[in-house]
């Protein structure tokens, strides 16, 4: 692999480049974005070796490895784009959070030059020049591999992850979705409403956002996220969010339901299991 | 001031209890607990200068300040006990995060003698073995004046906070609790509630703790509060907490609506709004 090609030269885009160069890659690293500061900026930082804003022009970089890392509906539309200007040899594959339909419909307009991917990584923060080279390192990274996956595609994906620090798992597009539907995309939902519940309950008299103690800003941190990278996630993921909501509404109903009826036995079982499970995955 | 009595040794007790060894407090820190071990460990770590089981072992302490630290349904009990076992002149307050009603009825039982507070300070954590002497420092306490509360008892717990640290404000008790009951109480109870959606939605195919990235550890870490005190506070603050989350549940469900329905253009707004405003309190 000499010639890498990033697409959405963001947060992910930069770390995923960072973190090349810091694990000894020697080749070049190209940067492809809309926003042709993003470009600069990451020209500046020496997080790209060279970019455009003009799609056509990655035509004469020649990449071999192409990660995507632009908002996730954008997918579609630029894998049409790139259908014809890059070879079939070329190895293309995502960091998108949401796999299912995406990895299905890149395929029939990619071929088996996609392999689909995600790592558990990131932050709140948004913009290339946070970009973090050791973001990967010790993380999961989920690739959905499907049965018309080219296996030494998927071999080159998966040894790229591993040499900047990723521990790669397989699921499949399927699966993903609805793990991190849970997991994932339903505490950002939680958190954006949580803060749009102070906004809304706020009043003349009585400003919330004064008394952010008590748990609130760590547990809004998330809701910090870039808007339209969670607007995409949100609506490519709909079926199993809208699922993960309901459950979790059928939870929190349940809660409520002990605090008005003041179960107070109950009340404390609920309370304790969840911190024992919760206690479990630190 | 020279002898304080601290009611419930754990973490929040604890912490009080160094935060004035740490502030140049020469005098005697005495410490009551219902849990012999609490009181044992408290001894061994210096936090406490001695201690008891026994509620009536207090009065040979003689303390001039009482700081109630159990958790706030335990209080009216503990100040019926108190009532004729300390003087008029002893001051008693709380660390207790629920105000409201419990005010008024700790001043019916030990009269003007008692000054309502909340430290907006504390972690998941419980236990007198993590008492932090710093946990006050440039942190918020709410003291819940009413109109017949003592002068110069309010004033000598206000200095009590200040030198520890604490920045003072006041609130009435019906403020303090709406106020919290939506930026604290509200919160933990969506954390708890988040938790218990995984294990609900967790099968004997997918475990969904095995897969904590993406937000949810910070989100719920809260969660790992202790259930005990965090039942009293839910049932204490009951009408404000259930006011909460149906402005929560209403935030959520509109969100909902937005991505069922893909109105992209109104969830991008909804999602900026709240980003912008998340800012604002960093």
């Amino acid at each position: 692999m000499e010639r890498v090609l990033v697409i959405g030269v963001g947060f992910m885009g930069g770390s995923f480049a960072l973190a090349l160069k810091n694990h000894g890659f020697k080749g070049s690293i190209y940067g492809y974005d809309i926003n042709p500061e993003s470009i600069k900026k990451a020209f500046d930082l020496g997080i790209i070796d060279e970019g455009t804003t003009n799609l056509s022009d990655i035509k004469n970089y020649e990449p071999d490895l192409i990660m995507l890392s632009s908002p996730v509906r954008t997918f579609r539309y630029i894998a049409k784009g790139l259908k014809d200007l890059v070879d079939e040899e070329v190895t293309i594959t995502d960091q998108g959070s949401v796999k299912g339909n995406i990895v299905y419909e890149l395929e029939r307009i990619l071929g088996n030059r996609y392999v689909g991917g995600h790592p558990i990584a990131g932050t709140e923060k948004s913009g290339v020049e946070h970009s973090i080279p050791n973001l990967y390192e010790g993380k999961k990274v989920i690739l959905t591999p499907t049965k018309n996956t080219d296996k030494e595609k998927l071999k080159k994906v998966e040894s790229t992850w591993r040499m900047i620090g990723g521990i790669v798992e397989y699921m499949s597009p399927e699966l993903h979705d609805h793990v991190f539907g849970v997991v994932s995309h339903l505490p950002h939902a939680v958190a954006f409403a949580l803060v749009d519940t102070l906004i809304r309950m706020s009043t003349g008299q009585v400003d919330l956002f004064k008394y952010p103690g008590g748990g609130f800003k760590d547990f809004t941190r998330i809701a910090k996220s870039d808007p339209i990278m969670w607007r995409d996630i949100f609506l490519e993921n709909k079926e199993n969010l809208l699922k993960a909501i309901e459950g979790f509404q059928n939870s929190l109903n349940y809660l409520k339901e002990l605090i008005k009826e003041e179960k107070e036995e109950e009340l404390t079982g609920y309370l304790r299991e969840v911190k024992t499970k919760r206690m479990e995955i630190d």
